[in-house]
């Protein structure tokens, strides 16, 4: 079959562009000169301009004429930037699947960061993708985000850029950027609901102090006991850093003082829940009979730890899924919201013992 | 000597709004009206009239009349009410000898509140004094400033009440009120400034999470790490509670196996400097020949500490002092900029060793 006329149209002015005879916002040639040029009639130029109008390629103005369309900026490189704090474990492995299977399907790739949750590794990383300037979004999960960055002045230069940029799971504070993530706040408060249901009364609770996600689940984890009419007891809100996940046991053997008394602790999440779990039973802290349990985000692992860890589902794929789909949005179309907050699930396993039985 | 004419029409006014015989925003008696009252010249009432719409007892609508100014509501109980974290010891007493002082001088009484940093107090605190609601103005230190308050819709009772309300050493994030308070982030610069002057290149610090001050201080300190161009290492960035002020050396000995490595320490302040001191001596590290020591404040016993102690001035006293001068302004005049901050002062002592030596 021999291509149709109007494909040639598109060709040549898509070529044209490409080759850099045409920048974006110039103005094209006029119909009457294209009709001319390839001795077609006037509708099949429009035609083709009308195809390249709807797909971004071109824009039209009434009155004025027709111009090259921003999409030649923005899809350029066929590549989308996404940056973790970390890659091989943990949710991070299902999220970046969910990631690549959506980005693929669409004809990109995807360059992955990670960074440890150490902001100077987030700066090597930000600096080599605005240098490199190679890519047509960002997919971007903070860095230590209750703490002051040190690397707002590379988030403002990729602000500048107009750069397409998507925070997961958290998102510095007074940042306008869109955020998909999970309901940290009312996971933290239905945590406390559902173990005052379970008839705890003394609930202490480990959180991540340089997170945000850590902030949210306290003040979730407060209203919850305000709800429930539970004495709040500052010393039973333990604070950790990322670093201490390495080796937490000597900070695990001080919280347990300050958690005394304590039938029922939240941890920030299931990583959290597993080591700490791990401890309390080398103490013969028997869980959940002496102790009762709660983690965050449902790991692969927490469904065989013994026992069974009741937690909150994160959407971990899902969420990588809708990220991927929701920067080709922002790409396509720079209006387009794409916050997101996934609601919160809970998975009642056997970590918690019901106290009214 | 007679008391002048003119005085008795003052007298008489103030007597009525005070008896409540005209409310604030209230029409008084015109001019004509008291001149027949008293049998004085309209020259002798306008005299009197004058004087107190000078000090805002009145205040005067050209064409209309003579009302009762705010002057009235705003200066009503001559209390002004102080919430502090702690009030019985380190920096405190010296603060609210300041406040006192000056409040005092001006015919102020003032109530103090203290909160223990613990949101649970504040939020008693707060309630006690919107329900009292005897106060002119309030000048109060946040507690835990760094985590999300529960307490903000009482915070937001205040404003909508309209009491000035002066914070000092710290403010919640991206609250509007004044503050006066020192600068943070210049002394956690400052500190690694110093220490590499002195010769030191691995510093690692503890700094306080719950604490706005403590992330500004963070910020600081890797500021001035970069500037010294000296790797940042996040293994020696250590935090802290307020609750573990209590008994910190299990916490201790855990941030000791962080900060292997380091010549010097930076510490949140003279508080925690003096309990790290007396940790280190137990386990036989010499300060400073082993390990130098920065603290922050210049707590009284700062200077009589084995070695004295090198911190930073915290202007105590004249903060106080400050706060109060300011919360008056503030009081006469709703325009009035109370924001200051002190500018950070270096004392040198015998806790860092120089290492160029």
């Amino acid at each position: 079959m021999r291509k149709k006329k109007y494909q040639d149209v598109i060709d040549w002015l898509i070529n044209e562009i490409e080759n850099g005879n045409y920048a974006e916002g110039e103005k094209i040639p006029s119909e009457f000169e294209l009709a001319e040029k390839f001795n077609y009639s006037r509708q099949t130029i429009r035609r083709a301009t009308d195809e390249l109008v709807n797909n971004k390629y071109l824009s039209r103005i009434k009155g004025s004429g027709t111009y090259v369309g921003y999409r030649f900026r923005k899809k350029q490189y066929n590549t989308i930037a996404v940056v973790v704090t970390y890659v091989d474990n943990y949710i991070f492995p299902n999220t970046l699947k969910g990631l690549s299977d959506i980005l693929t399907a669409n004809g990109y790739s995807m360059s992955v960061y990670y960074t440890d949750d150490c902001v100077l590794k987030e700066r090597e990383n930000l600096k080599l993708l605005i240098a490199d300037n190679h890519i047509d979004g960002l997919i971007i999960e903070p860095t230590k985000s209750a703490l002051p960055s040190p690397n707002l002045d590379l988030y403002q230069k990729i602000i500048d850029m107009k750069l397409p940029m998507l925070f997961i799971n958290a998102i510095y504070p007074h940042f306008n950027s869109p955020c998909i993530r999970i309901n940290d706040q009312k996971i933290g408060e239905e945590s406390v609901n559902y173990l005052f249901q379970q008839g705890h009364k003394k609930i202490g609770c480990i959180f991540q102090a340089d997170d945000i996600q850590g902030h949210m689940r306290y003040k979730g984890f407060i209203k919850g006991l305000k709800k429930a009419n539970l004495k709040f007891n500052q010393k039973q809100i333990c604070w950790i850093d990322a670093v201490s996940y390495q080796n937490p046991n000597q900070l695990f053997s001080y919280f347990l003082s300050r958690l005394k008394g304590c039938t029922a602790v939240v941890c920030y999440n299931d990583f959290i829940a597993e080591k700490f779990i791990g401890f309390c039973k080398e103490q013969g802290i028997r869980i959940p009979e002496d102790l009762s349990i709660i983690g965050i985000d449902d790991a692969d692992y927490s469904a065989t730890l013994i026992p069974p860890l009741t937690t909150f589902r994160h959407p971990q794929y899902h969420l990588g899924e809708l990220a991927a789909k929701s920067i080709l949005k922002m790409i396509d179309n720079t209006n387009f919201d794409a916050n997101y907050i996934f609601q919160s699930q809970l998975i009642i396993r056997e970590s918690v013992i019901n106290r009214k039985d």
